[in-house]
């Protein structure tokens, strides 16, 4: 019987010929952890007498939620993560590198056929290379650092056959609301979401990411993408290392099927407070804002930069909003100031902060005041997901923030594209 | 009888002939509060009802000492500004715009013989533009955002003559850290400082900012210098203002003068945890450090940030040390990206915090842990400065930092001037 590419990896993984529902224990690639999620693995770990990191080369603690540290408690908690990583000989990536949803792809581990085990929800991001790559809880991690072992009942697949191409000023973000929105929070919940067709295979790898990344605000185990040439050029970028396309099999049995024709989407938004509220931005254009934020595991990536310094050159952000800008890593940075992006934003009136989570997480770096409305690139508006319940939250694509923020009201980006 | 920079000030502003001593009420040229003090003040002054501000257009509200916002309270407090500043018509300075000390100068409605009162004890700062500006409490604020006026009892004058010119690789900070050490932090207290002699012509604006700003750290109420063509020069970039200069008559009384040959001094720091407990670098040269901080309304300017870069361009910051940089305002980090700067610090390892006051008040970006060791630009190094009371900060100059970034303990910058 064909595979889906989750079967085939888990297959590959646990030595095992496996398909959805099978209970497998598998190999794992790489192992990450984050500054919300390490401190809490690490006690679990010490737990576990005499053990040893299964592979330290395989393992990365990323310093990015909190990044730099605005309180002495998380600090302390920054510190166990270097100690570790220095008493275990791990990789650490501290301040000022960035989101380990960047820095994971950008460190050349991760590809094609690679199962990764991340404690961090949006670990799904490298899907968009034709990996697994999951979220796990930090008690999870703590076994995977140990054993480099994870088990997984073989998720089910959905197929999004995404036809058509998006049109100018429609974006990957904009793809994935709509998406989001049809099947919403809940319509994936432990499936694998495949995203195929026309509009897909378009997307920059960029725009890829930020598909990927998403696929967990369905309830998806992982959202995957088949490689191609786009694929395997962005990772010689960082790696020598060969990777082998995973694809799925022609008669693969999926869950469902579900198409769409995206030719003719308008730019989209989820509304507050929840992902899958999601209407076209015209529905509600118009609406005050009063902080726009453009960054994150979602949109904090070079193109998105570069998409909203575009929009924002020679312009001023409206005097009622904050534009805050976090860069993904350090070399989306530096990349963009190379490129003189950083210097359009700032010249627009961008605050633009240490790459890294910035304030999409609540803990830090711009935390909105009560009743205020805020436009941002991330991929969460829960209720107090920016650190106030008082606030409201929509996410939009970096073109759509940058917009807002010049007009302080809630824009379609494409009347600034001639 | 002859007069000094500040009875000639303050006898201008309060239409009064006045020497030390003598209690004036004095008409002031501008106004400043930060997030720290404002709210308070704004409080204050909504008590007396039916007042409005003495001249908007002499007032301004800058957010930099928690920007952007780390905590939904101090969102609160930020709305507060941004709607007081609104509806009373001042100008405010929000998040991404800088440090105030940085920011107030770069007005242009600052210069030679202007009075300045500011709710920040470092508004001292502006002394190195022949400015009497100085620090007062939040209601003593709202009394001159109504008043357009202050009380004072005129100080009496410590003249500093600071014969010699810097060697390489010592700076206006190691000058005035110098200093400190040998008056104390009660040294001057209630006093003027008069910064006079060669060393002080040498210094560039830049380097007259960084002695001026710290003269509160001996008690100092102003810390004062000559108006000269560097002055002049300076201001022209920002307005088309005239300024007359204010220079001490031959005869102006003092309370003392101090001279001291600056021409064979080393590089200084103040260990912990007092300003005053100054010693050559070389005392603790060695001395392992975590973290290092370039920035500040000491030396987050231009030139601290050029000094700091040549050292560790093509070079890493050691492994174990996080190189936190806060630019002094968004001018300063527009030129340092023009420059190059931002890149080669970026390159080097830096974490580039928001233009701002960054670490330095223990609110955010940058909270030390229990143990650790920071080497700080910054002008306060009192136990709990930067958040934590088991942290040690090192004061030094920017130079020193970068030199200890790169090494990982307390090193003199010249081991890395050729």
């Amino acid at each position: 019987m064909g595979k889906t590419i989750i079967e085939k990896i888990l297959t590959s993984h646990s030595g095992q010929e496996c398909q959805a529902n099978d209970i497998v224990v598998a190999t794992v690639d790489f192992v990450m952890g984050q500054d919300g999620t390490s401190p809490l693995a690490i006690r679990a770990y010490e737990n576990m007498e005499g053990q040893e990191l299964f592979n330290p080369d395989k393992v990365a603690l990323v310093i990015d939620h909190s990044s730099p540290s605005p309180l002495e408690g998380v600090s302390a908690l920054h510190t166990i993560m270097r100690n570790f990583a220095k008493q275990k000989g791990c990789r650490i990536y501290d301040i000022g590198e960035g989101v380990c949803h960047q820095l994971i792809p950008e460190s050349g581990q991760v590809g094609p056929g690679s199962l990764v085990i991340g404690a961090d929800s949006h670990t799904c991001t490298y899907g968009a290379l034709n990996a697994f790559s999951t979220g796990v809880g930090s008690t999870d991690l703590a076994g995977g650092l140990v054993s480099g072992k994870m088990w997984f009942k073989v998720p089910e697949t959905i197929k999004f056959v995404c036809n058509g191409v998006l049109p100018a000023g429609v974006y990957a973000k904009d793809l994935i609301l709509y998406l989001m929105g049809q099947v919403t929070a809940d319509g994936c919940t432990y499936m694998a979401a495949e995203y195929t067709g026309e509009a897909i295979q378009a997307l920059s790898m960029e725009g890829r990411f930020t598909v990927a990344n998403m696929a967990i605000e369905m309830g998806a185990k992982a959202g995957l993408m088949e490689a191609d040439e786009k694929t395997f050029s962005w990772l010689r970028q960082f790696t020598e290392q060969e990777f082998t396309a995973v694809s799925a099999d022609p008669d693969a049995q999926y869950h469902k099927v579900l198409t769409f024709d995206v030719s003719e989407l308008e730019p989209q938004v989820a509304k507050p407070h929840r992902v899958d509220n999601v209407s076209p931005l015209s529905e509600v254009a118009g609406t005050p804002i009063q902080q726009a934020f453009i960054g994150t595991c979602t949109n904090g990536r070079l193109e998105d930069l570069r998409i909203a310094a575009a929009i924002l050159a020679g312009k001023k952000v409206h005097p009622d909003v904050r534009l805050i800008v976090a860069p993904a890593s350090r070399k989306v940075y530096l990349d963009a100031m190379n490129e003189g992006i950083i210097q359009r934003l700032v010249e627009a009136g961008a605050a633009v902060v240490t790459p890294g989570c910035g304030p999409c997480v609540g803990t830090h770096n711009g935390v909105p005041s009560d009743g205020e409305t805020v436009i941002s690139t991330a991929n969460r508006n829960f209720k107090g997901r920016m650190g106030n319940s008082n606030a409201e939250i929509y996410l939009a694509s970096p073109a759509s923030v940058a917009a807002s923020a010049l007009t302080g009201v809630i824009t379609d980006p494409r009347q600034f594209m001639k």
